[in-house]
């Protein structure tokens, strides 16, 4: 139970340093140099490598029931695909539909979790609202450690959340100390689009991006982040993919919102022309909302990163097979939306941010880890390597190489949306509650060994918005 | 019936030069020097002046029935105003209720303005859907000269359009060769902060303004200007108020978009300071939507009307006495919302706007005349001084002074928010097809003389949008 | 002498309207239907086609003395070539030397300009400072019909301006009620930019677009509107080429600063991979300063003109044939600057911008002659097709089509960087000065024909800003 | 020499978390619980206090010699005034006459330092450029622990650098791996300014503002970031003082440019209205450059500090008592720059930023004291409460009040332009060294016991630039 990382490079947020770390009973339990250590510890020599804090995804959908079907990766090889690629925390949602008890809901999501061979920790969806929705936020916040809620502004006729939701929800998140998320699509628009698209005679994949354009986007992210700004709450804005987002987040935050923004490594590296293509499976695969974008979209999304408008790096992981996709074989708006990654974000990361020079590697670190724990209040048990931290490390090899594959990732799905990609650097060994789960290309995930990660409300911003509200509060004219 | 103005200098949009006017059945006849004339020809020495175009306050409310009651100037009583002023047409808005069937309102309306001392058209609103509202736009546009909707995004549980109302009107429009215009706010947040004002004690004007804050605005402005994007449809902003409404349409221009903007004289000119006055009667006058804000927003409007991001000045003249004003004694949300204007806003425009420097004179005359007439398409009939137009004139004294009083003006209405402004620059005369109906401080004004303008669909913006449109268009993936 | 156009449709600025239009002299004497003509008159029948104001190219360089050679078009074949192509005046440059007398340089370039076929004005360049540059602005200004001046902030140990000599000309300009006009590039970057691609190995055409990235320009301009921010003076940018410099022209017009831009046809529709063209005298043939950008800069470029930020298109027409180019095969700081184009800027902006929507007809006319003739004070006798402007005319087929090339052209020049382009609009007829010198295909120029335009001071922007100036001038404190 | 702070509340940058902390011989040892120390240890109780990491001044001008006189706060005075408001260490100025020796200068400021009762290092300015200069700017680096040089873009004939000095220097920079910091200001127009003022009778302090408009400042900016994004440099800007400023780094950071901004406590706390007052004296007291603003840019610069595009916040104390402010009695080009300030900035941040709730108390920890030691490369050893640091930190007692004043303050001078600002959030004790040198009001500063900081080249983002560089840097086109 005990383990001793040796000669190794400790990356973290602030600071860059040699040190060795031991790990015992699940947490780290010192760093340094000549560490006393028990005999019988497990020993790895990290010289060349970097130790940095396990990944942290925050945007999964393990297993989702979803269009008509499952997704395919379970909480178990979801979870153990993950450490794979040196992600040791997942972030899902739990999803209740309109009229549905968010806590049967969410009991739901925690049964099927069971089987995780990483943590994880939930998000939980506001789809509608009533007294009851209200009364059952709290007692997530209060019991259950959610600290986040998520809000659909796409899928009419389904999970969407119309801008009475939105108020309603945004202001109940802000008395919690909770913070509220948002999918940002403007849901009334895809659906004229979709509709337009199909009376063209655009069935295919192509029509799925057609029918979410950027502007759709960008108004939804405006809408959400105004909303938020005039009832005083901080507001997470969920896979940015394109620059009209972006402009909004950067807009907002310039003007002293407290806004935060995530972005998907799949919408960094793959461009839009992915639905030109003239096979359709191909297509298909890469059906998922917000869609891909042009090339300036992506250049523009790593400035975010690199600026700090762009706070954290997910992947919406939600896979989906070939089979599952063919549902919308004539009907672009059946296939299911979705695509794997939670295995490849960090390696495709470092590679195009930190060896292009677009991330140091402390902002490496920020954006896959250390930002989504202090967003969400679980710094700095999760997201550094310290003392008294979970035992949650990836040890990094900057030199290794391997080229990503279907063939060889250890998603459960048929296709990978970065095929082909060749990267350098890559996890050497993944370190999950201080056991190595991960080593050397050998995946050693035990199922059920992940554990449910409760994350406590009013993270520290939640502070200073209380004190800018009280200092802005409006007051009545006296009159006679 | 024939009218000589000599020994001006006639200033249109595009130029200014001296020259004689000549009209005759209420047309400009001639344009020039040493003009042959009939015997009996009424002739105005303008020596020292300058003649311009009439007026078009393209946005005013006569005898609104509103928030229980009617608004107090009348077609006559307020086109007389307006003639009085300068402004020789206005172009007022038809209301149907919702679910009241569009001619009907149409004809009511047309009933109440056969009054009208000067000319008028109307937009017309839309406030509900189904497909007869669909079919009856046509009928407006075939047959009644109606080229632009409008829209209220503010107003929830009365006539708010929601976003799948706009998608579905402005795609109609689009169809029918006629312009959307949005009144832009969020009517949700507004709804939900009235209620906040009230909750926290706020029931006074103050009340009315801190309920309808810019980011309010800001919102429904860029969900418009995205949606028409989206739809590729030109689009048409109503009394945009604050820097954070400017700055959507300054944005979207700048990328290429067909919008237009409409700035009222009074949000030029009144700070937000009026809704701390400890007189209630004179807050409550003040009550419009959108609020009239801080002084900084008046400063960006004026500097979006000198870029040309801003076209159009209006009034919303919409009249309520103190006495009507009084129901919200208890309850900001019952104060009948509007103020005067059309009587004043050429002369406050020129002593603010062009003896500023802030517009050189040929601006003035296209933000107070010819911008509406050609994006209503009525050009150069209308907004110009030109052989063949309709004998609209206004004659202006460039050194003539007066100040602005509710006790001297013509609105039918106690009250001015211009009250006590002294303005250099005003109308000595105003002409009205081909008559003298305002002369050196005499108002003239004949009822039932002012004529319904027919407004033709498809201004030359539609054909470009069209050309625009149809060379971007979205294809179909070919696959086996 | 005489002229009629009939059966036509008038294009101008603000108007689109039907009538015939009547030539006498020189000038325009009617516009209008069944027109009372002079027997013997000629009379073109312009069924079918658009009678608009002869184009104005605010940018040229008649057989120019530049980096060791003389620009291979000369005043008579120049302006021949843009008679062809529907312009019919020209702004060339007189270009003093550092240390030469203005007027001295004038006198040489009036000379040279005396066999101009189409009407000629001059920009004068200040490239160097001391009292009798002053007082010689003034002398050229009350004299001369210069109401422009030129500052090159590029070409630096050659006609480079720096601040100083920019503050100087631009405080003095104003006084004079001329309006100063910048190449904007930062000459010492390009400098540095220059030898680091010299000392890489980087000697062929791609180093000149390398060392003038749009930063240099961006930042020049941004400059150089500042310096006229700062003094209070409107300004002119030449030749904007990138999005950086568009930017900060919609910037400062947005915050209501005086500010116009002009854009070249060629940067509209050429893209940087030319320079990446392995044979060596293409590429070469490209050179120009500021070099050709990617295409998201010509795509902002094109809504910078249709947003209103951008006023005037130009070519900037400054010939060198391959001979001259291949002074730099060694060297491309060798290279001559300068491409042709002053014949094909009309029909390439019809079929790039009418054709697609981009602009309206009027729109067209005005980026292409009024939008000039107003900004350099020479409306309406220029820009218009109005009752005694002069009668330079352009008659347009929108249907006639023909393919742009260097063995068709009559620009005195062995390539063109439109080479190969389909344009769908083209004139059938010229006018210039009341006579038909282009008529279906056959070109009529006369040498010599030309007149040079005296451009008075004082355009009506300057009341405006020194009216701004006066409300806002900086007074002392009292003390005591 | 050893010391345990116990009961308090450990903020960093990073994690606020309750924890004593042990120093000993000048450093932090150990961090923690129930920490095992030596006997005679002394101890101090923080409980309800934080524990901050000391604050880091990166800009302050001690004992300058400075237009014609000396600054009055010397070494000694100045670094013991720091530490009585909790600043640890300050980054000063050498400024080498145009001409002079740079090592000369530095060993000149070197020797005046020697009193210095807190840590201290130097950036060099860069006033003039020849081989010699770009020699010893490697000795600094190399020998001398400097990784900053500074440019002054205002000064005309004085120590103004120009565009050439500029491109010189930050390139030589880029090299040695250390960052180039500009006082941003374009000199020529503050020269061409002030001239204007003097002419207009404006002889008095209201002319230092008149003569510096915000516009001056941003053109600087811009350019001095463009030169760095052209030359790929990274870069540091001192003193941002108004919203034009902050707008061209908050763009440079969203395109990705590696720029960090400084703001001045003093600018964020006092407005424009101070050269207004009709006190000479007074007025003349708040002489600096850049001058105080308007409250719009008060308002923005929070707003830049708070979304993390300004990084530092500093001082620019440099301080001149009435009597050499006299100089300028007749005019104002004559009064000293400078303001006082290294005693009141944390205080007064805390104040204005924690307790309205603009940022949160690690945001505070960031920049006050974290970012200037990460910019500056002597990061964890300042700017980190953690293990194995300098023992410098600051016991803040977030209840305590007290007024600012003149009369109180340990600065040597006359004037404090907070003066009469109640603050609450004060030090109770300041660490230097591990040695107690104020404490609950008590300064027990020590003459001589600052040290010199070594501050290394080539911080992280250093590497992240060179990859960046590599990545996109120019190739020559193949041809035959
Ligand atoms: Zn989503
Ligand atoms: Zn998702
Ligand atoms: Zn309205
Ligand atoms: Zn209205
Ligand atoms: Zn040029
Ligand atoms: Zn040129
Ligand atoms: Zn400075
Ligand atoms: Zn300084």
């Amino acid at each position: 139970m005990s383990l001793l990382i040796k000669n190794g490079t400790v990356i973290n947020a602030e600071e860059t340093r040699q040190a060795d770390v031991y790990c015992e009973n699940g947490l780290i339990k010192a760093i340094g140099h000549d560490l006393d250590v028990p005999e019988n510890t497990e020993i790895i020599d990290a010289a060349g490598q970097y130790i940095m804090p396990g990944g942290i995804d925050p945007h999964t959908h393990m297993q989702l029931p979803f269009m008509g079907t499952v997704a395919t990766d379970d909480f178990y090889t979801g979870t153990a695909a993950g450490l794979a690629g040196g992600t040791t925390m997942i972030i899902d949602f739990v999803i209740p539909a309109p009229g549905e008890n968010l806590l049967d809901a969410y009991n739901k999501w925690m049964e099927w979790a069971q089987k995780a061979a990483g943590d994880y920790s939930f998000h939980v969806a506001i789809t509608w609202w009533d007294e009851t929705v209200s009364a059952d936020m709290e007692t997530l916040v209060r019991d259950h450690g959610v600290n986040s809620f998520k809000h659909f502004m796409a899928y009419k006729n389904a999970i969407m959340a119309d801008d009475e939701i939105l108020i309603n929800s945004f202001s109940r998140s802000l008395e919690l100390g909770a913070i509220p998320t948002v999918h940002a699509e403007n849901g009334e628009l895809v659906f004229n689009l979709q509709q337009e698209m199909m009376d063209r005679g655009i069935t295919g994949p192509e029509g799925h991006a057609l029918s979410r354009p950027p502007q759709v986007e960008g108004e939804a992210v405006n809408r959400a982040l105004r909303i938020a700004e005039v009832l005083k709450v901080p507001i997470y804005v969920v896979h940015n993919s394109c620059k009209e987002a972006l402009d909004e987040i950067t807009r907002a935050r310039s003007q002293g919102q407290r806004v935060f923004g995530e972005v998907l490594a799949s919408h960094l590296l793959v461009d839009e022309t992915v639905y030109q293509n003239e096979d359709w499976e191909t297509a298909a695969a890469h059906v998922m909302s917000p869609p891909f974008r042009s090339s300036e979209h992506q250049d523009a999304l790593w400035k975010g990163l690199q600026s700090g408008n762009l706070h954290t790096t997910a992947t919406d992981h939600c896979c989906f097979c070939a089979e599952q996709k063919a549902a919308g074989k004539d009907d672009f708006r059946l296939i299911p939306n979705g695509t794997a990654g939670v295995e490849n974000r960090m390696e495709a990361l470092w590679t195009h941010g930190v060896n292009k020079g677009r991330l140091t590697m402390n902002e490496f670190v920020k954006v896959t880890s250390t930002n989504a724990a202090q967003i969400f209040n679980i710094y700095p048990r999760k997201g550094s390597v310290s003392k008294g931290a979970d035992a949650d490390i990836v040890i990094w090899d900057p030199k290794a190489k391997k080229t990503i594959s279907a063939k060889t990732h250890h998603q459960n799905v048929d296709f990978n949306v970065l095929e082909g990609m060749e990267v350098t650097g890559i996890p050497s060994h993944t370190i999950s509650a201080g056991k190595v789960v991960y080593a050397n290309g050998e995946l050693k995930a035990v199922k059920g060994a992940g554990k449910y990660v409760n994350r406590p409300p009013f993270a520290d911003y939640f502070e200073a918005q209380r004190l800018q509200t009280e200092s802005t509060k409006p007051v009545a004219v006296k009159r006679k």
